[in-house]
């Protein structure tokens, strides 16, 4: 009833679509089997990625930060626009914030037009972090990430029409 | 330098890729926006998933779990196995399974041959649950799971090549 679309066998992944009618189960087997797979992956690579950057001194959420401070106009943003693009809790932001800050990686300033307004600014020191940081994943040398060098624009790639379809269209 | 894969532009991936260069990032923009898209995808399919499954009585480790278990032979399986194959601490998984056996979709008993080990087994209340869930997740009506049903069996064959080249086989 449902057709692997690889050419190549896992004998795993050909089991369990084989067993889904077989042991009675209803529906079809692609949500759990790509929600399953997503969940795996998405643990593996954060896993692999905090690996990678201990060496750096900054964590997961700190790496995503500063990168998308080095992508930004004059390198700040609001604190609340980071938490939104992020898709983490404010307090998470903060406390990553802290700990950037007390590395000398970002600051934080009052908004020049509306002073209740924190905004956090990439330092140069900073900039110099997340140069490192995309060198050493772009030719990454540790398991599992250096298998992952070609791969990573074609997923970007095969996660949009996914990511669009949820209405995800940051990045 | 770096060519969208896409026809369809996105103003914000394109904005992304086209700063790489311009503001000064080093390495390829590649492995930030697919970490970043498999951060965010999961983020909000994790959410999607376990809004969906609270009318069940179950989380998403839960639905996991008794599909998994509806998989297997004899619907059973050993703890460990369970932990290993969600990547999940043993912890989580016994909680879960704490939560599942109140409510009577598994239950509890030692194995036949090594008496010191714990298997788990779905109840039929549990296959039922297990039914009605991978039902409601094929035909899902509500936002934003509604706009995935095409897209799952796309979704599992894209992660394929990523998971295999990081080893990550099961399912």
């Amino acid at each position: 009833m449902h057709t692997p679309t690889r050419g190549r066998p896992d004998p795993l992944v050909t089991g369990a679509l084989d067993r889904w009618d077989g042991q009675g189960l209803t529906g079809e087997p692609w949500p759990f089997m790509a929600l399953c797979s997503i969940s795996r992956l998405h643990q593996l690579l954060k896993k692999a990625l905090e690996a990678e950057l201990k060496r750096f001194g900054i964590n997961r959420t700190g790496y995503f930060l500063l990168t998308t401070l080095a992508l930004s106009t004059g390198g700040s943003a609001r604190l609340s626009a980071l938490s939104r693009l992020m898709m983490v809790h404010q307090t998470t932001v903060t406390l990553t914030i802290d700990q950037l800050e007390a590395e000398g990686l970002v600051i934080r300033r009052p908004h020049a037009h509306d002073r209740r307004t924190t905004l956090v600014e990439i330092t140069e020191r900073g900039r110099e972090c997340v140069k490192r940081a995309n060198e050493a994943l772009t030719h990454a040398e540790t398991v599992p990430l250096d298998r992952l060098g070609g791969l990573y624009q074609e997923l970007f790639a095969a996660l949009q029409p996914v990511r669009e379809a949820v209405g995800d269209t940051a990045l």
